[in-house]
This record gives C-alpha cells, structure tokens and sequence, in this order.
C-alpha cells in the first residue's frame, strides 16, 4: 500500500560508521538507502577529532544536503538519521542527530523506536532540574545518561541509562571518542552491523550496507550495546535479552524487498506470505495485481501459486519533493488521480486479485477497488498479506488508534462491504508466522504480533501514550 | 534499461487541451504523467483571450511551476512540454512550448519527434532572411508557416509547411483562436486525441488522459491535421499518410506500461514479448529477474511461459532531481553503487535469467552482468527483449551513432563475451512484431523497424544529421 | 526618489568585454554595478571559440548566477545586460542577451533604450516573412541585419540596419569574430568606452569600470559604431551625429552618483544642482532632508548653499530580493511602514527643507511630506532639483503617460496643495542645464528636455507607442 | 565603517510583542528593521493559548520566512531574534528563539549580550547533571531558571536565575502565560519599551518602532525585569541598578541612524562627535567624505563645523545574501574591487577628510586610503570619531583580541603611518562623551568605555573569556 495515503508509517532510519575517511558522504548514500523510512528530514553528525559538526534540515536527504555543505563535514565517523515526524514532532529541533554538549564529553544520538515510559521518565527529570528542548525520546536518554554518577566509566554510564528504557529503541550514539550502538531487549526494530572494508557500519536496514559496498555481519542483538572506538569493537549487555519480538510491520510493509533482517530477505518472506495466501483462499480469476511498491512481492507469490497470471494492473505516479502542487478538491472530484492510475487494458473485463499488504482505516483500500472496477474490472477480489490489524503500537509505528482501525469491532464479512470488494481475504497469522519463517522458540528469532493481537511484548506503563498524544502530556 | 545509465533517450513529450477552465493545472498534472519522456525542461502556455502566455524552466515539472506561477496561468485551453535535451540543446532558450509574436497572430508550437531535411530548410530560409534564435527544429515549422503566402487561410498556410517536413513529428500548435495538432505521414511517433468532459485533450502517451480522467477517443492518423477552435474539432489532411511506421522503441522502452498505443497496451506488449522470448530460447535458471522499470513487464512474462520463478533481483534506487550529489569516482571504486542494488539473498547461488528491454552500447549490461555475479549468481543469462540494435535513429531517439552500438558488426556471442553473460538472446524480429500485434499489412499499423534492421521508412536527406551533430552544421 | 515607489525606470544596463580571459566572471561584478539600472532580469553570453553560450534568467545577477553556472561560460569576450521589465516585457523571452542563430553567423545582442520606429519596422518586417520570438526591441535589428543584401560585409550590414532605426538606442553585440557597439545618433542613452589592461570594456555607466578596476577612455560618440576583434579596435560611423540630447533624467535619477557621463560626474552634477536651487528660492527652515538615495547629493549642494544644516531625516529600509512578503494593506493602514523611515528626533518640532530629484504622480511626495509631519515637522517645504515632468517619453523611460504626471496641467501651486507641502520649488530648466555643465551649444553636449518641454529630439513616428501601449499594437 | 570588512560585530537584535493578532508578521517587520545587527540567523516564536510554536532558520529575515510559513505562526504574542555568529556559534542549534519544553511549563528565550561568567555557571549546571545543546548563554539562564526551587513563583525564579548573570544582556522571554524582558544591572545593552496601540512591544533599537507604527516609551532600565500579561504590565528588579554602562559602540557604530538610545538620536549624536572633531583638529582641505554607512553622519558633522564641502567620495556596492559570488583572489589583484569604490572625479586632485567612526585591526583603514589615493587624493587626512580602541569586549561584541587591535601599543603616529594617511586623529575620550550627551554622572546614562580605557563596569572572571575562545573551554 502506499505510504503516501494511509497513517502507517516508520518513525526513522539510522546509520552510523566508524573509521572511513569519506563518513559523512557514506552517510549521505546511507540514508538515500534508508530514505524510505523517513521523508521529512535528515541529518548528519561527524567527529572530527573531537569535536562534533551537524548539518540537518527538513526535507529529503537531497534538499537537506548540497555539495558544499557536506564537504564542509569531514571527520572519519559519523551518524545520520531520515526522520518520518508526527504532527506533533514537527520542527527543526526535533530533526536528528542531537547533539548534547557538555564539558565532560559531548554527545550526539539518532534514534529509531519509541520509549513506553518516555513521559514517566521526563517527569521524573524534570523533578530533578532536567529541561527539554525537543519532544524526542532521545534527548531522554542522554540526560539519563549525564545524570547516572560521575564515578562510572562512560560505558557504565550508558548501560545505567539505556536500563531505564521501556520500549522499542535502536540508538546509534557519536561520542567524542567512539560510536556506540544500542537494541532494545525485545529486538523490536531492525539494525545491522556490517563492514565497508576496515570501517565499521551500522544501519536500520541491510539495504543501505548493499548501496555502499558493506558487507553485513549481523544484527545488533536485544539487550546489546556495542561500542566501537580505536581500540576495536567491543559487545556488551545492559539488558538481559528478553523475549525476541521484531516488529511484523518491517517485514509486511516498512522495509525495502532487497533488505535482510535477521538473514531473513523482505521480498522472499513477502512472496512466501503471497504463496501462502493462495493456498489459504481459492479465488477464481483472470488476473493478479498488487497495489504498489510494497505489495508486489505477495502478488507476485500470489501469482506463482495460484497460477493466476501476474499483471501491472496499477501504476504508481512518482511525486517528488514537498514542492508538487496537489491537487484542488475539485480537480479530484473531476477525475485528476494522483498516486495510482489503473491500467484500463489491463482490468477491463477482468476478475482481478488485488494483493495488497495491510489494510489500515480502509479508506484507501475503498478508493482502489473503485478505481479497479472504474476501469472495467467485473469483480475484485481483495487479498491481504497479513492479519487484520486491531491494536495500536506503541513501540514507534504511527498506526492509527483502534477507533480508527477498520478492523477493530468488525468481521472480514463487514470490512468487504465497507470497501466494496467481491470478496476479502486476510492471512492467518500462522500463515504469516511460517511463510516469514523466524522461529517463535528460539530466544533471538520472535516477532511482535501485538497490532494484530493486542498482546505486547513489555510492559505497558501507565504513561505510555500514543505518539500523537504525546503532546497532550506536555 | 535504465534511461540515466545510456545516450537512449526519448526526445519528449507533448500535451494539449482546449475548453478547460482549468486548462493550465490540468497540463501540469499531465505533464507530470509525461516526465518519463524528458526530465530537463518544460513549459505551459496557455491562451487567454486572444493572449498567449508562457512559463517555462529548466528541470522538472514541479520544479518549473510553483503554486503562484501556475496560478497566474488562466485561460481555457493550453499546450506543454516536457523535454529531454542532448548536450546541444541545452539552454533556457530551446525549452518550448516556443512562442512567435506577430501582428498577423501568436504562434506557441511544442513538438516531439526530429525532422530529417530540418538543416536544409533552415539554410533555405535563412537565405531568405529568416533568423533563428534556437537550435530546434520547432523553429523551422513556424519560420515555414510565416513564409506561405498571406492570402491563404492560417489552416492552409500550417498544411503547406507541414508538408515540407521530413522525418518524424508529432506537433500541438496554441494560435490566437484555436488548437492545431499534427502527426508525420508515418505516424513515427505517438499522438493520442482524448476527451476530458467536453474539452478536447491530446497527448503524446494515453497514461497522461489516465491521470487527468480523461477518455482516449484514438490516435492521430499519419498526415492529418487537426484544428479545435470554437466551432469544434475539424479533421484534415496536409499529405497522404504513407506506410505506418510506429517507432518500436516506444514499445519497447519509452512509453510507461500503463499507456497504450494504437490500443494495444504498453505493459501487455511487452508482457507478450517475454512470453516470446521464453519459447524462442530454452534457459535452465532457477530465477527470472527484470532490469527495473522497463524490462519489469517482459521479465514477468518470460516467468509465465518458462515457468521458471520470478523474483525482485535488482532494486532501483530512486534519486530526485538534480541537486542529488552523485558519487566521486573513487566512492564508486570503493563499492558505492549507485541506480541499482542487486537483492544477494534472491540471487546467491542461483542461475539467473537477466531479462533488459535492450543494448545499447552493451557498458550498462556489462556492468548489471558483474553486480548479479559480484552478488553470488553462479550463471547470468542475459535475455533482451527486442533485436539487436545496429543502425542509428534520426526521428528523434537519442540512440548512439552506428560505431557506438555494440551489436554493430558483433555476433551474438562475441556480445556476450564482451558483456560477460553465460548465455545471451535477443527477440527475434519476427518474434517482437507478432507479440506487439500491429499488423504489418494494415496502412496504419506499421512499425519502424530502422534502428533494427537499417530500413528508413522516409528519405534520408543529404542534410540528414545527428542530433548530436547538429551543432557542426550551424 | 525611491524607484520602488513609483513609475519612473530605467529600461536597462549594458555591459561588453573584449579580450579578458575571465570575460564572464568580469561581467557578473560589472552587471551587479548596473544592478540600479535593473532589478527584474540579467544575463551574460560569452564566445567561446566561434561559439555562443548564454546564461540568463529573471531576478537579481546573484539570483541568476551560481558559482557553476558561471564557472561554465568560458571565452574571453562576453557581454551582458540588467532588466527591468514593463508589465508587457515580462517572461524569460525577453531577457537579454538574445542570440539569434545563423548558419551565416550567430549574433547575441543586449540592448538599453527604446526605437520610436519599432512597430513601423516590425510590420514591414513580418510582411517579408520575419517572425519573433519576443517583444523587444532587440530583435527588430537582428532581423534588418539579416535581411540586408548578403553581398555587404558584416560591418556594411550592421550599419546599414542601424541607421534604419530611429529613437534611442545603445546596443552591445557580440559576434562569432568580435564586439560590436553602436550608439545612436542623439546620443541619448549612455554608454563608455574603457580598458582594463589590454581588454576593452564598455558599459552603460562608468561605476561598472570602477568596480572591475578598468580605466574610462571615453564616451561611445552618437552615430558611432564601434568594431573589436582579432585586428583591434575600429571606430566607423552608421549615421551623422544629430543634435546631442544625452537623457536630462540620467544625470537626475538614474545613474549612480560616482558614475561619470561625458566627463561629468554625477554626484557632483546633483549638488550643483541643489546648490542653484537654493540660489533660486529663500526658504527659512531649521534642516535640509534629502529623499534616499538619489536626492541625496542635491540635499548636500543646497545645505552648503542655503547655511541650513543637512540632516538624515529620512531612513531607507532596504528589502532584499523579491522574496520579501509585502505588509497588507491592513498592516500598511495600522502604521507600518515600508521603504521610508522619519527620524523623528531629527525633523520634531523643525522647519525641514524635504529634497527630491523629481516628482512623477505625486502620490509619493505627498506620502513623504505625510510621514514627515506626522513624525513632528512643523513645517515641509519641498525642493525638487529639476523642472516639473509634464511630456512622456518615448526614448526607454517607464515614465507615466502625461495624463498621469502631477505636474501636467496644474500650477506649481496647485501641486503644492496636492501633496501637502507648506511651499513647493522647481528648480529652473535653464538653473538645471547650467548645474549639469553639459554645454547646449556644444554638438556632442547637448541634452535631453523633452519630458520637461514637450520637445523631442527625434521624429515621433506614427506608430510611436509608449512601451507600455505595446501590447495593443501585437 | 563596513560590517563586511573587519572583526567588529554585534551578537544580536530582539524584539517582542504582547496583545496583537499579526503578533509573527509584526514581528516579522520589526526585525528586519533590526537586520543590520544579524544577518546569520532569524526567528521568530510565537504563543497560540499554551503552546510555543517557533520558525528559524539561518540567513536573512527574508530568507528565512516565506509567506506560507509566516501564516502558520498564529498567536497574540511573538519573541524575535536576529543573529549574528561567531565562527563557534554557527549552526541551526545557536538559531534564537530557543523553546525549553517542560511539563510545568514552556519557556522561548531571545538573547542579545555576553555573560561573563557563563562557563562557569556551565561548569557549576553540568556538575548537577544539566545538558546543553547550544554553545549560547541563553541556554544557561534556562538551566538557572529550572534549577531554582519549585515553591517560588515563576516570576521569583526569573529573578533569583537572572541575579546570577554577569555580564552583559537583555532577554526577552516568552512564557506559557506571558513575556519577560530582563536588561542587565549595567544596562549594557539597548532594550526599548513601546506601545503599539494596546499592543506592547519592545525591540533592542527603535528603529523597530518606527517602522511597525509603534510608541517609544522608555528603555529598560538596568536590573529591571518586566512581565507582561494579561493583567498588564508589571515592572520589578532583580538587581539593584549598579552604573550605568551603555556600550558606546553602539552610538559610535553599531545602531541605526533613525534609532534612538534613551531618548539621544544616533544620528545626531554621530554629527556631534564629527563637529566635536573638527574643533579638536585643524586640516587644511578639500573635500570631506565618509566611510559608507556608518561615519556618514559624523562626515556630515565634521564638514558643517569645519566648512570643508561634504561630498560622496566613496559609494558602498550592495550585496545581496549570501548567494553573492565572490571574487577569487587573483580577480581582486587584478583590480576587482567590492563594496567600496572611490568617486574618481570627487577625489582627484583633492586633499581629503576621510571620516570614519572607528579603526579595529587597521587593514580596511589602509585600504581604503589606498583606494582614495589610487583615485587621485593629493592627501588623505583620516578623522576617527571616536577614541583609540584598545581592550576586547567581554559584553557581546565580537572586538578582535587586543594583541590585534592596531591602537594596542602604537602611537597614533605609528597607526598613521601603518595606514598611509598624511595625517590621522582620533576623537577624545572626553569629547565623544560630551558629543554623544548622557550625563556620567546620573545613574542610569553612564557609558561602557571599556574598549577605549580597559575598564570594564562589571567584576571580570575566571572563567571570563572571548567568545571566539569559548570552544576551547567544551
């Protein structure tokens, strides 16, 4: 489905590298690769010497970033982050890396996930003398940090602090002196460690270590903190890991098809979970289509399985920047389609499979089987590579509330009507579990089922709060 | 292929509407659904009253128009481009739509194709004092108009000029009063006539009518001329249309999968092909991958007919505009890939069939050939859906010269040495105009086969040049 | 007077260099000199070879030039021009250089003043089959050159069409062998000719040497064509010289106070104008005010003449670029003010001597002797160092037309009333011609009068239109 | 002086508004009337109910905000900065205002000054676990703010933070509830209270007031803190006045000509200290000219009392932002020169006054001598209106170290010489306090004099450092 036209989308992406001489520019091609999980800004912070330079803005890493300024950025480590904001965290401030300066050593972070006990924790600061000037989780991590006693190494300290961390966190962490990098114990979102020759890397998804050359190693593991400085590279643990639970959504519909998690290729658990559909649910029809980008790969499954052929029955009309002029109302009204054009040849006359990922508010889903069925399509069966979503996440997922989830309160039977398909078909969740193929036993290898089942992996503090009611508390 | 990776470039494309209020917005989006054809220029002029007016830039549409540019834009009926430009024909000034002023009425010409007597007529009319102030052939046409006699009506003055035009072009024409719109005698390039509610549209691709909501009516017939004024629509002829010859290459690579051409859509064409080439070669691979955009469709249908699986092997990484800083030569050197990643987990040990739409100068495949091996594949099978290519174009596709390609004067096999494939195959000639399905035999129907085959289906003028060697002529 | 606030502009500012290896990087700080002259369009066209390649673009020079964009245009002749535009001379078509393409010989051409005969030549222009691409003047040349019999020389041709056009002109014109300038017969606009080293420079003010460090030779003499190229410097003629009649209004409003005009410095001409003034009129005052920036030469001249001190009493905000978001008129009417601030502690409670160049529609000078009242002065008594405006100009001045001009038709009393000043004094035309210094007896060193007199130096052809009428004859 | 030419520069200008409905757009006005004291950064935050919503960005006002981004800034009550930056403070991060979120409440702070002791302050802050993000004072007065105890009300905490600061500042702070404006004990600093309607305002200089409209009502007095809210306006101390210290750079240089500082136009006290120096000096001359803008007024000055001509000798070039492509060495060799050039015919041949208002490291005064020489000056007598400056600025001016200062261990003899002036004086200490008028025996009209006699009105210490050196201190 399309990120463009539903609330579901990623918080971030994160990057880092140690020991390249070129690592703001690796960063910059980095995030290129990670631009997918965040469109509304960028940054970069390098370490040159000691000290620490930033350069971030609002925008795409190509409006964030000229030549010139990026050259000005020379140091041979680095951290950057692409950035997807809520209402709410708009604004320069809350663009990352932050940094934090300080007489005993600064510090810069970029973050991915979200904290369930982010506002207990910033009350509990604030108490004792704390300011704030983002609405970020990160920046209460390094007050964490700075206020865990001064007798602790800098290592010691860190662990201390992440330990006070409920939730989903992936920290890449530039210090005066080395690149620390962080999971949270349940693993909830992604991040690889790989190497670019002699350097170090560490990214959101193996998509980036493939544009810049890296090889990846592995994921950084729940409950981790890895540190690496001129001494080498060195792991250790300020958690006990818990029980592996890798948000579903990476897999379904965040990451790039040509990204890896946990060895496990998105495309191929992708076209698994569109094989595994096919054998769940019989359809009779002429043609498969799947509802671009994230959806091609089940269709194709789908397709293969099935035996019904595989069409291009949608396009995706490709906007870029913030500066395309939208449409009026009215020119939507009189037929001026943005986003998707159905392919008329392609549909008319047929019964077609639509296969897409998800189905969020349902509104979406509605408008293209109209669209399908504008351009002649007979009957449109609609097939979703993963469950019904019914609960909301809290670990960083701007998905809506379950108010606004058209499958909370209702039967498959219900939400068909709603969005006008001839018939609608979800996968089983054991489809789903065994088609992407972590092994629920073992420790490392689980997976977060919560926005399909309601059940989360950690505690649910009393101060956990949706992203976009964070404001709310302040 | 990839368009940025080779000199194949498609000239541009062209839009037209008459009797819209919101003539200049509805061209911008249409433009929008044309940016494949030319990515470094374009422009609107719009008629209101008996005033043209025109905005034009270097770049993107929606890097052209802002908001209030667009706004200021008002009038029911309007004409645009969007352009691609080789090295000669840069410049602000060479951006169209081209406005000539003159007390006898307004002239705004945009044109998509390439005349092959254009140097000789500009000679001619410069010695009777014509003076040009751009390097396109656009210029010659309304230098040509001005010059026949005045006592003729304005529609039998365009039909002269027209007449003594060589080569392939597909014009829209904004005069004080009217639209005119005019296809070559071999239909070399493709024109598509639409309605939009009661207001007439024409574009060079019917997926531009898609995303505006329009309904394509039919092409423009080869030799005709037609003129929409506030009478209604007139059809005319200024030459006998002479043996139909469609530019392949639009099917086989320019025109987005979602168009049609002549009613025979673009992805199905291509989708055929694939199928095609699967009974035409027999490959024992273990997955089918198509090089992304264009080769996506063909790939598909290769996997269809051979029953060998098809997988995402290559991803695309989409860069926006041209403030993308691209990689020094040295990051490339050290691994930075950028426009596409090969997916390692889909491609590792695997024998792959590498399907591509075309060669051109064989460094592109040469290059895709080495990632998916770099990556793991144990065999690359290169399959090319359509024939070698071994004569240049002169209606307007930026091919390389005849001692660039490298099927010229190469077998099969020493291409595939060079490129490094395990096996290559092209389409047979046969084999592509059967799975296209234009009917040789039927007037309207042909398909230029020149850059195949080196049969040209117009004269080739003494004058007849390069694109790219233009420049020398002047 | 503030150009920003009212009717009267220059059309533009030309500039050419000949034989400098940093031509165009030359140009863009000669062009940012002129920059007053023009704020709406610039560009710069260099020879590189026997090729033209230009650069232009609407905006400020530093709007239109990046680094890169300048760092392209290698040669070591160029020439450039500043624009402002008339609500009829907007578009990118219209910004100067214009090149004009020839398979005989390219031409770029950059133009200030305006042909009294434009339309007339036009006409008979299209009737031979000429069309054009612009409204500007410029291009009504390049087609005379053209179509002058092909036998002549190059320089015969030039000279011939030249001395086919009547009004004011200056032209630059760069051709495929050299630098071509001419002047026209009255020698109404300005235009310098210099050296910087072994280059040679012209310009339309002499602050353009000062800044790029070249030296003033001399003034382009009127009738006068001047050749450049490999053989040197070559002075010929196209027409006799007519009466003298350089623009009054340069030496008043428009030129920059430390340029010259045939020897004549402009800041020095201001004050003795101011000087006469105050030996024309007794005013007792408490302090003498000049509007910035152009009257503030004269308010100097007539403090040290009058004994009354000179004082800032008026502060100019200055705007930057055309993206400044203008006050509403709400905002405007609750008291903020734009472009003119009152020093209060300076005027309260004073007797203030207001100096201004000119008075056009009088609506500003009413707004200033406003804004000085309202700031405390109990008395304004207004000073103008010219004669009152009462004739158009048709010679490239954006003046209004006279049924605009305060001062045609109403006594000087009566235009005292209107503005609300407590006394109102012209200076006298024969007090002008004598503060200038330019001797009206001399042939090269008479001046314009006619927007003063009514008296035009030229035949008014029928078809002489004010710029602004254009339009309506197309 | 030129701003652009040497090390002397102003950190900042404020400005804040209570009770308008355009609060962002006034405040938008205002500070562009303030934009000569900053170009590197701007912003604006403005309150809508509760909540804080801040715009900022580097480079111009203009360039900062666009219209779009402007209307969004919805609220009664705005703050406003404009920044100028040392190389250490450059950065988004250093941009003003800076919003501090906190769950009992939001503060936005907008700083113009230098604290003396705010490393130590820092130190003292970081040992009790505060974290800075900024390298900015302002971030300190926050830290204070937070840290005092939780049973004072909000406006004792203000009190009891602000009596910790030493040094120079004025604050302008905008509450949940409210604004406060705090100036320093010394009132080193400009800060002006008005009315704007029933709006109040206040702004470093109140230019900012004429220019929106607005009422000077008096300044801020030293150690005075005033909130605002809507019960009205309140006035209180958090310090006792100590003496008062206005920086006298500010009459001498920095401030607008329009502006008033308590209730003394600049304009007309920079014409008293030119006069006062025309009686302490004799020179036998021609012309008198000052160094464009700031030592207009003293030029002026100094010919009225001396009866030597005023003329414009030297003409600034007008750049525009920071797009403004500079010469590169070579050209400037070659005789390219910005910002300034000499008014060949006003100089040549002349013996001249060349007024300016103060010389720092000496090398703009030796150019500028050259300049007038190279012209064709027979002699150049410098006249300074001030006195000899010889110590750094510890309160907010970015002064060179005094091991640059050209004045620091010369005689005025030896800093003529350096400069290559015929002759060279400088203003006495006592005849600039007598030109500029506060009284040095009233409380609140004392002058900082510490440039020019190393006494500075505040303890300096430990840790009292320039700010260029502050980096070294992290």
């Amino acid at each position: 489905m399309l990120a463009e036209l539903r609330g579901l989308n990623e918080e971030c992406g994160v990057f880092g590298i140690w020991g390249h001489e070129d690592a703001a520019q690796i960063s910059y091609y980095a995030l290129h690769a990670l631009q997918h999980r965040g469109q509304e800004g960028a940054g970069i912070c390098v370490k040159d010497g000691k000290k620490l330079h930033v350069v971030k803005g609002e925008g795409l890493v190509n409006e964030v970033f000229s030549g010139e300024k990026l050259s000005h950025l020379t140091g041979n480590s680095a951290i950057g982050q692409v950035r997807y904001t809520t209402e709410n965290g708009r604004g320069i401030e809350n663009v990352q890396p932050t940094v934090f300066r300080s007489t005993t050593g600064s510090l810069a972070l970029a973050h991915n996930g979200n904290l369930v006990n982010a506002a207990e924790l910033r009350e509990h600061l604030e108490r004792q003398g704390s300011i704030f000037q983002t609405t970020s989780d990160t920046e209460v991590l390094a007050h964490l940090i700075k206020k865990t006693s001064g007798t602790l190494t800098q290592r010691d300290r860190v662990k201390k602090a992440l330990s006070m961390l409920k939730g989903a966190f992936a920290f890449v962490i530039q210090t005066e002196d080395g690149l620390m990098i962080a999971q949270d114990p349940n693993g909830l979102r992604p991040l690889s460690l790989g190497k670019l020759g002699d350097a170090w890397v560490v990214a959101s998804e193996t998509c980036a270590f493939d544009l810049i050359g890296a090889e990846c190693i592995r994921s950084v593991e729940p409950g981790e903190l890895i540190t690496i400085n001129s001494k080498g590279l060195h792991s250790d643990r300020f958690a006990e890991a818990a029980d592996s639970a890798m948000c579903s959504m990476e897999y379904v519909y965040f990451s790039r098809p040509d990204s890896d998690i946990d060895g496990i290729n998105i495309h191929a658990a992708r076209k698994r979970c569109g094989k595994q559909l096919a054998r769940e649910v019989h359809i009779e029809a002429d043609v498969v289509t799947g509802v671009p980008d994230s959806s091609i790969s089940a269709a194709i499954g789908f397709s293969e399985e099935s035996g019904i052929p595989y069409e291009l029955g949608l396009i995706k009309n490709r906007y870029v920047g913030r500066t395309f002029i939208q449409p009026s109302q009215e020119l939507r009204e009189k037929g001026v389609k943005m986003k998707l054009s159905p392919v008329h040849q392609v549909v008319k006359g047929k019964r077609v499979v639509m296969v897409d990922d998800s189905i969020v508010r349902g509104t979406t889903s509605k408008r293209i089987v109209n669209l399908l069925k504008e351009a002649g399509a007979t009957e449109v069966h609609v097939v979703i590579a993963s469950p019904p979503l019914v609960s909301p996440c809290f670990y960083g997922v701007d998905i809506s509330t379950d108010s606004e989830l058209i499958a909370t309160g209702r039967t498959v039977d219900e939400i068909k009507d709603v969005i006008g398909a001839d018939s609608l078909t979800f996968l089983s969740t054991e489809g789903m579990l065994a088609s992407i193929g972590r092994s629920q036993e073992m420790k490392n290898c689980g997976q977060c089922l919560a926005c399909f089942t309601g059940e989360y992996p950690t505690e649910i503090y009393s101060d956990t709060v949706l992203p976009y009611e964070k404001e709310i508390v302040r």
